[in-house]
């Protein structure tokens, strides 16, 4: 294993903490994924990645910025990647999802707020993540009122710059999206030198089209009965989506798929074909959040599906077509953009569509939507969407839980009870 | 006193828990306003009101129904009072402000809501807010996650029209609020049948701006030294000004300001002119939210204003000029409204600038900052009001809570300790 220090000095992270990080993040690795059995092989490369979570990555940065490259950090999906890559810097998601890090942000921000918002800021005030570090700057967005108010305060530790989401998908709120797009791309013009030409927008919205689509076909996929692979690898395979080289990550993924595929055929997968299949829908699981799959499939059911920024929110949508002009390619992005389906709209009922049709396009015999605890937007969104699966006969467990590790028992009795409901 | 129980049958009240709410409200009311010393004469007029809060006002309501008038029911300062008037409809201020309805509230929503909202739709669940049942309409708006998930699912169960509010103020987040007026302004001609002209509205806003007017005038009477009325007092006009008839309480208003300024001349009020004088910032206080006033009263201190929706930032501004058509009249109204400085803006940092600004003017020894449990956007700007006090060395207590009495003695005991380290 490289040595990654110097590096990681260089960054100014704290190295003694980081390492804590890493070691409890390895033995957690190493007890929920590589203790599964069957896995397909072309697991391997998603191992790696993860072995080398804050080391090849980062150096990939630190190479690219060496070159007069930036790097811009995010938190959302709403936050368009192929804007960035057009003006030839590297967008990457950030750390967030661990309770490594919550006691640093619970020092400054409200403690009544969601685990993802308080370990993103933790980060931030422990310097324990190389990719914030190694940022130029954070596109943050208004999606919601907990990250919205942090992203002001974070301000006052990193270079940030906010983008409007709108709240209902009006004319008006469709053309303030496409403007804030415009801020966007003039901020990353400013920052990089570079001019967004029509060109490198189609290239660069290609590429992450690209990913969507090696992302979709794993989703298909995970049809087969048997699932040809487990909800906690699929998860894995979204999370490291949002770090990741994206040439190298969508090969990657298609070559999963091809080995998926082939076990579909022979009817083969990590768990028996009669395992109840659940769709976990709501709130976004950053890695290293990978507590309710673990609870799941340790109990014996396996995840088909996660609705979720990081899972169908992330990748369902391909961005449409344009006339060509930069102008055009820009509205066709905004619009893409404004079909992920997350609660931070009013209203917002597509997503019931969504969990419906996946519950039924994946077979699901139930589904367990999680909100993050403090979440409002996915936490009232629970009450529509059990209202809408009751109508439809379909199971639903509502979780609402945190990153600790203090309600895993209590999580694994629930979705115990429920999977034997299920089952009967 | 008149007998309104077929009034609130006809309604559709459900009367038994109804009665138990006035009375409860009622006996609050006797033990912590009626028991203040030396309040003003012209408080008796505020007295009735609060008497007849399910009452004489209701009536009046009723009698306006009756002639074919609309009543339309709001939560928030957003919403605009001028555009509903103009279409000859009634605004109307929301029950909110109690515990009492807040189990009925956690039948349905999630329990990390904050009390404001929770109360709010535990009234229609309890049906036992009088004005909800008697509004044709409500007209909601997207200032916070909670609020505007929550308005969704009312929407089930009440008629509903949600306006957005942008969260940054950007020339396109300008013209899609003034966007959204129009479309408002569009549903009330649809339910009233009545035009919305540029005479009426300029009518209207002229009320408005008179109550908002006259509610400066007693703010700025709280300036004298002794304050010649205690903070619970203003704290209630503020309260009913979201439900009384504009004329008749702007006038009541008047009267009690000329009796107050007579009283700065004459150096008399409820509290010694040495008392602590506190100004309290932050998450709303609808009426019977009473509580953080009636602790730092009875400690000896006096509240001299609320930087809050239920306070300055409902009057602080008026509406600008405009060339008359009613276009220009819809956006200086817009206009008006953006001048709010609500939590629920990215940056916010007005908000900042008028709490010290009220500080100093009003000579206010220490800041109480006033977080409804679960409030995201008050409870991170908390951060960044606690950081601005601390440059400009005025006091600051940071209190987080909701509608039970369970935290009064702690509440109390936090005080008492802020109040003792401010003597010192």
């Amino acid at each position: 294993m490289t040595d990654y220090r110097e590096m990681w000095a260089e960054l100014g992270l704290d190295l003694e903490r980081h390492d804590a990080l890493l070691q409890a993040l390895g033995s957690m690795y190493g007890s929920i994924y590589l203790s599964q059995e069957n896995r397909p092989k072309a697991m391997d490369y998603f191992d790696f990645v993860l072995g080398e979570i804050h080391g090849l990555r980062v150096q990939e940065l630190m190479d690219h910025k060496a070159k007069g490259g930036k790097v811009v950090g995010l938190y959302c999906v709403f936050v368009p990647e192929d804007l960035i890559m057009a003006a030839g810097a590297i967008p990457v998601g950030l750390c967030a999802g661990t309770q490594f890090s919550v006691p640093d942000a619970e020092e400054v921000l409200p403690r009544n707020t969601c685990a993802l918002i308080k370990s993103s800021f933790g980060f931030k005030l422990g310097r324990i993540c190389p990719y914030l570090e190694a940022s130029d700057f954070v596109v943050g967005e208004t999606t919601c009122d907990g990250k919205k108010k942090m992203y002001e305060i974070l301000g006052e530790y990193h270079p940030m710059y906010v983008m409007e989401v709108p709240q209902k998908k009006t004319a008006l709120g469709r053309a303030l999206f496409l403007d804030e797009l415009q801020g966007l791309k003039g901020k990353l013009e400013m920052e990089t030198g570079v001019s967004i030409t029509a060109e490198k927008l189609a290239e660069a919205t290609s590429l992450v089209d690209g990913k969507r689509r090696a992302l979709q076909r794993l989703q298909n996929a995970r049809k087969g009965r048997p699932t040809p692979i487990s909800g906690l690898d699929a998860l894995l395979v979204s999370q490291i989506s949002f770090y990741d080289d994206i040439a190298r990550f969508t090969e990657k993924v298609n070559a999963l798929c091809e080995e998926l595929e082939a076990r579909v055929g022979r009817r083969e997968g990590p768990f028996p074909a009669d395992a109840p299949r659940i769709l976990v829908s709501g709130s976004p699981m950053s890695a290293p959040n990978w507590k309710l799959h673990r609870v799941i499939e340790e109990s014996g059911a396996v995840v088909v599906g996660e609705e979720s920024c990081v899972g169908t929110r992330y990748f369902s949508y391909l961005t449409g077509k344009s006339d060509g002009r930069l102008e055009s390619r820009l509205k066709a992005i905004a619009d893409r953009q404004l079909e992920t389906h997350c609660a931070c709209f009013t209203p917002n009922d597509e997503r019931l569509e969504d969990i419906l049709e996946l519950a039924s396009g994946w077979a699901a015999d139930g589904v367990v939507h999680y909100t993050l605890q403090f979440c409002h937007t996915f936490a009232n969104e629970a009450v529509k969407v059990e209202r809408a699966l009751a109508k439809e006969n379909i199971p639903l467990l509502r979780i609402e839980s945190d990153y600790s590790d203090e309600d895993t028992g209590q999580l694994k009795t629930r979705v115990e009870a429920f999977l034997e409901m299920i089952r009967r």
